[in-house]
């Protein structure tokens, strides 16, 4: 497939959203559903430096919740960057060597054009008239970003989870744009019970009078209760049974003995209301519901007659794909299935399922073998590529 | 431990709940809180018929959202009782040989005092001033129940989820009383995870503005909403992800292909909402926030120093325990606690783990494997028993 015909202006960074955040304008993106979208806006970061033959370029690809802010403070949290540990000057990425984008996903809240953005003809927010977007029209909006960059091939295209969907997208899509593919503890469709929980989000969302049928930005109001109720059920799945059990097992909260009503009596109760009331303050409730449904859309096998392999015949990118043991949201059966179809093909590409007891979160910790596997990868690569 | 020092006083059934519903009238219940409830109504159904001897009697213990309609038709969804499928004339549970009992756990909707029921003094309904129960409680009214019905010794005492919770609580505080115990898909403390599970299902209820702070009664209003996303949620884990692929996939509802919106496209987001929508037709939402507390609370090891196995010293009850090996709910690591538990006190039991792959509610199906463990363990104990 193609680059989308897109015109492409770009214009210095703003959006209250520090200064590490550029840019770029896509004049005209059409999209899976057959309908497109005129003037949309990707907000990007950027660390390290491009190289002059343009070959040390990795795009970075968030997962559902997260954003451009990799490896620079969040603006909002004041947190350091959501893959900080492993990207800068002389580390796993190391921004001496690579220069690492990463950009907020099309439909999201941070910069890039979503749902709560002001349409082009700069009347009222979209709300629910945005159009359903999909991870395939995720990609293709970072590819207008990449063909921006003057970047002909990126040395890498890396996720976790749904930035794991993005980097399965540019290896069925734009293989020859990407030298080597890191797909983490993600899957080439969404399975029936993933689905299911982002239903019960989008419900709980949905559900609170605030969401005002998605128009709430124009009553001033926020679904906040919705919201969280839904990142709670959403957080629970992300962590393992026995991380639960180790942080906080039966452990109460400030208190000795139970205090027999609905207080957060249990330390994990008041530790799901902290994550389900921090999100709101960062988070846009339709832009939840759009990019869950983007994900829930996600299916590899669908487009190429059920046959996985086929998204991947004759494809020279190598591949990384990694899982975690103690993962129940996109478990190692998920990546063995890519694995399978990556070597029905005969393409190049190594499995590790590593052990670890944090579940799908994993691939955010500092995880020794884990980031042994990412850097033996990304050295060997490297000097196959000849980045020095 | 003793029986609770009730008066009783009982009176034929109505409650529109059909004529298989009894009640009996327990008129001081001391709490676990150290509050006590006055005047509590147990509503319960029988089948069978109480032998000479008295010692033929089995009581079945529900599920949290369970009830008393166990081998008779449900009064509102009319389907058959939720065992019916093993209770019954000539059936596995052979209601010509044994009488079995079955009552609405206190705190319960079902006619059981609740915190929907009229307080005793005959004016408001409870809502949360309804003293929180623990499953302590809902045994200690169960014992009251088989007091009045003059039994000494219950042949068996069975219960899945929480009922088996319900069984645990019997052998550790009443094992005089019981036979033969068959706790099934349960554990001796409730998990992290559950708790967690169980506290979005709660914010989701709370955050419902018909819940009107639990007074929603006063007002005419019914948080459906916010209840039907608690049972979505809680859905979801009483399956398990291989029966949703099996069952659901990503089959499409109704349609060729996506809508691109946010309308049930997928099957198994249909059969979520119908699962929510069905489920506030039976349910209140009261006491969906008052039950899953009291299984939150549930922990058999806090009351003996942290040694479960000090809850069945010297302990003559017989037990059957079972798990399922798709169970991840309640996963068989906890029936295995329990077992350990019982060999460490040299307890007389027989432990299962049952090949099944429909998750947590397998308990509930027609599962030969299972069902042949029931059947050997119930007979064999008859035997023993003396029962014809």
């Amino acid at each position: 497939m193609n680059s989308p015909k897109t015109k492409i202006s770009s214009s210095p960074a703003d959006f209250g959203l520090g200064n590490v955040t550029q840019r770029v304008e896509i004049h005209n993106l059409p999209l899976q559903s057959g309908k497109s979208l005129d003037r949309i806006t990707l907000a990007y970061s950027t660390v390290g430096q491009l190289n002059r033959e343009k070959s040390n370029g990795i795009l970075i690809c968030h997962a559902l919740t997260g954003d451009q802010f990799v490896a620079s403070p969040h603006p909002i949290t004041q947190k350091p960057g959501w893959w900080d540990q492993i990207i800068g000057p002389g580390k796993l990425i190391d921004t001496n060597r690579f220069f690492v984008i990463c950009s907020n996903v099309l439909g999201g809240c941070m910069g890039s054009t979503g749902p709560a953005s002001v349409k082009p003809d700069g009347g009222e927010v979209y709300g629910l008239s945005f159009p359903m977007i999909t991870i395939g029209d995720m990609v293709k909006a970072q590819v207008g970003l990449i063909d921006h960059l003057g970047i002909d091939q990126l040395f890498a295209v890396i996720g976790g989870s749904m930035g794991g969907m993005q980097v399965l997208e540019w290896a069925a899509h734009y293989s020859e744009r990407v030298f080597a593919a890191v797909p983490i503890a993600t899957a080439a469709r969404h399975s029936a019970q993933n689905i299911a929980f982002h239903e019960v989000g989008r419900q709980a969302i949905m559900a609170d009078p605030d969401w005002r049928e998605g128009n709430y930005q124009k009553f001033g109001k926020v679904p906040h209760r919705g919201l969280a109720v839904a990142r709670m059920a959403a957080h629970i799945t992300y962590l393992s049974e026995p991380t639960l059990h180790q942080k906080f097992g039966r452990r109460l909260q400030e208190r000795d003995r139970p205090s027999f009503g609905f207080e957060a009596d249990f330390q994990v109760e008041s530790y799901l209301r902290h994550q389900g009331s921090s999100f709101v303050e960062r988070f846009d409730a339709n832009s939840y519901l759009f990019v869950t449904r983007a994900m829930d859309y996600f299916d590899l096998y669908a487009e190429r007659g059920g046959i996985l392999s086929e998204n991947f015949r004759d494809i020279k990118t190598r591949f990384c794909v990694t899982s975690f043991t103690s993962d129940w949201l996109f478990p190692t059966s998920e990546s063995r299935a890519i694995v399978q179809a990556l070597n029905a093909v005969a393409a190049n590409v190594s499995f590790v399922e590593i052990e670890s007891p944090y579940g799908h979160d994993s691939f955010l910790l500092d995880l020794p073998e884990f980031h042994q596997t990412l850097s033996g990868f990304i050295e060997a690569s490297a000097r196959i590529r000849g980045i020095a």
